[in-house]
């Protein structure tokens, strides 16, 4: 067979392909078997892969009839979230070897749905901020970013095509950013969360990391169960407002320059531009987004906390302690505030399709400690919008700089579409 | 030691007791064991109580220093709630003898201030609408009410003086009005959730069964990890809104008589009363909570229905179908429609301490199958306002009918002191 091998297609034109006779699940999955066996010394993304285990499912799928719109499709999954064929060690040595009895709610839809479970992808410690020992694709001796470390990496370096990631903070764009993929982080509750580790319960939200736009719109359809209809760019230039937000100064040159670069590149496409500045309230919403996902990791990691407190990391206990620590009436305020600006948000979306925003401070920094800030995608988590990274871009240092769309709120559909126009205009450069 | 069974005083007289060394853990402990003993054939509120286990939590209590306001309280759990020395069966054959390994995060809380786990409490099938064995302890003939069945009917059976309950419809009000005690379902996501199992995650809601108002305020000082400081009545007759609901028609006579002898009662006694109507949008909040409740637990039950369907009871197949037919557009739709008039409640609350409503339809129904209809409660958990039910009255049959009181969201405090008024006004009526 001629192409592209096939374990750099997506996921959208590998179910075309199965289910087309053009190759089978079996073929596709020892693709993506040979990519990790040939480069996963450096790039540390799984958590668990058994190979034997995956070409069993492989197999099946190879001789059973369709069973849905995955069939055949290998993908990763982040190891905060329950399988019950693979351990679930969620980054911590308090959770070695523990197997779940049970799938996680999304794992058992995209099996359902015919998908090939391929293994469990390295996260940050409970999905937290202690680095786990995954590297950047595009440069061993950077970050891939956190928490869902392991499932950017792994689509980045085309081991799967996609990987279910989770974002408290900005997990799924930051690390998608970080590895020049496109992260997916929709409106809050829009995918279940049954089965996997909770961060923060209020913050909390299940996503995608891919390589292209229309597989957001395929899984969807499964995690969701509606109908698939492919994804449409939208048909005229979008109304697309550029929100700098408060945080601008502490974004480093290269985001700086790839917002500035995306903006008039969009308005010289057709796209209708304007500044948008977050009402007076959105400044706090960082510092309260903090103060939520201290308060309440503290409260649902209590059993790890009683139990196994010497197993958690330095900056896991900080944590803990700073929440532990956070009065009740602060969280509630706090609360509170995001509550509001989620109203507020609404208004700010009168007559846009979606916002351009800040994804990343730069570039991933050197060394793996460092797994970069949350704060760009955070500011947006914590109201709940749907949100994607866009890998347009590059640093000074040749690696990725992702772009941030943020949509209205339940608004996904909208934000997709335009966000296909846009990635139409920008394209994605070769780096690495 | 004279005075009531130990069996039969609250969380706080018996934390008071031992802590000033008038009696012990264990004391306590085997009063509520010995209640179980003489009872439990008749009520079967219990799916799990193991004498030795609890007898050696108990001494371990009276031998260490005290752990914390909770030191040496027996406590029943919700059987849908983990426990790592306990099964966890879900009320479903698919979890016999389920074995989670780490504790829940509010039964870890309550563990590491010094309570005693004294067992698990029957809930219907995952919390849903198929009944448990449980029957009511003022009339073996009649259902104790669901979901927190066995939570609901051991308090009020005196076998143990607190229980977790959740609440997704009414799991906590309707037992616990049925069974004559004190129901609280505090502001959505007041309690952490991590290690329930989820029924519906925007609407699923930890909360209490009691038969001390005052022992609310000290669990919650525990849950929430805040100080604690004694509950104290307002000093004067609170403003109250009587919200007869658009389902008032549904209501039987005792409910529609115990709503209007309490809003005539309380005014006597120096309340200020008015009466609220609701907006018209919550005319649909019934309709929409079922369609929310039924989407997303065919959502999470993923995995149950795609490997033990058999085992589901017939009733749960009809929820899990109905929910997997609902189109996700009626959904997005339905989550809209409560996040309105969650929001349009805050003006509902204007000049008022709480609102005076119907709890349920009207006495506990004969027969163990049908557990009741959540709507009046369900009414309030679709926009997560926190309520409680009081015992307050009787119906025709002599069985307790409760009334419920509403609190503005977030805003528990005021409703607890305001409703320790009340129910300083009206006392509770000796039954069954």
């Amino acid at each position: 067979m001629s192409g592209p091998d096939l374990n750099s297609l997506s996921v959208t034109e590998i179910a075309r392909r199965i289910a087309a006779g053009e190759t089978t699940a079996v073929a596709v999955t020892e693709a993506c078997l040979a990519r990790i066996e040939a480069r996963e010394d450096g790039l540390r993304a799984w958590a668990f892969v058994d190979p034997e285990l995956v070409l069993e499912q492989a197999h099946a799928c190879d001789h059973e009839t369709r069973q849905g719109l995955l069939h055949g499709v290998p993908l990763g999954i982040k190891d905060i979230i329950d399988t019950h064929d693979m351990p679930t060690e969620m980054g911590s040595p308090i959770y070695a070897g523990h197997r779940p009895p049970a799938d996680a709610a999304c794992v058992s839809l995209v099996r359902g749905a015919g998908a090939v479970i391929l293994g469990k992808t390295v996260t940050t410690e409970f999905a937290g901020s202690h680095p786990g020992p995954t590297t950047n694709p595009h440069d061993v001796a950077r970050s891939p970013g956190g928490s869902s470390s392991g499932s950017a990496a792994a689509v980045a370096d085309f081991m799967v095509p996609a990987a279910f990631g989770t974002q408290t903070g900005s997990s799924i764009l930051r690390p998608s950013a970080y590895c020049g993929v496109i992260g997916y982080n929709p409106t809050f509750g829009t995918y279940n969360i049954a089965g996997i580790k909770a961060a923060a319960q209020s913050l909390d939200t299940l996503g995608l990391h891919v390589r292209d736009l229309d597989d957001i719109q395929l899984l969807t359809a499964v995690l969701i169960n509606r109908p698939f209809v492919p994804l449409k760019a939208a048909s005229s230039g979008p109304r697309i407002g550029v929100c700098r937000t408060p945080l601008w100064d502490a974004a480093q040159t290269e985001t700086q320059a790839a917002l500035e670069d995306a903006a008039s590149r969009l308005a010289q496409a057709g796209a209708t531009m304007c500044d948008v500045t977050l009402p007076d309230a959105f400044a706090r919403l960082e510092e309260v987004r903090i103060l939520i996902n201290c308060y309440e990791r503290s409260r649902h990691m209590t059993n790890e906390w009683r139990d196994h407190r010497d197993s958690l990391s330095d900056r896991f206990q900080t944590v803990m302690q700073t929440g532990l620590d956070a009065a009740y009436e602060n969280y509630v305020a706090a609360m509170r505030l995001t509550e509001d600006c989620r109203q507020q948000s609404d208004g700010l979306f009168e007559g846009l399709d979606m916002l351009l925003a800040p994804c990343v401070d730069g570039e991933a920094s050197e060394g793996l400690e460092n797994g970069g800030n949350p704060r760009f995608a955070g500011l947006w988590t914590a109201i709940r919008l749907p949100a994607l990274s866009l890998p347009t871009h590059t640093g000074p240092n040749g690696m990725p700089v992702g772009i941030q769309l943020v949509g209205r709120y339940r608004d996904d559909d909208r934000l997709l579409s335009a966000a296909k126009w846009v990635l139409g205009k920008l394209g994605i450069p070769s780096t690495g």
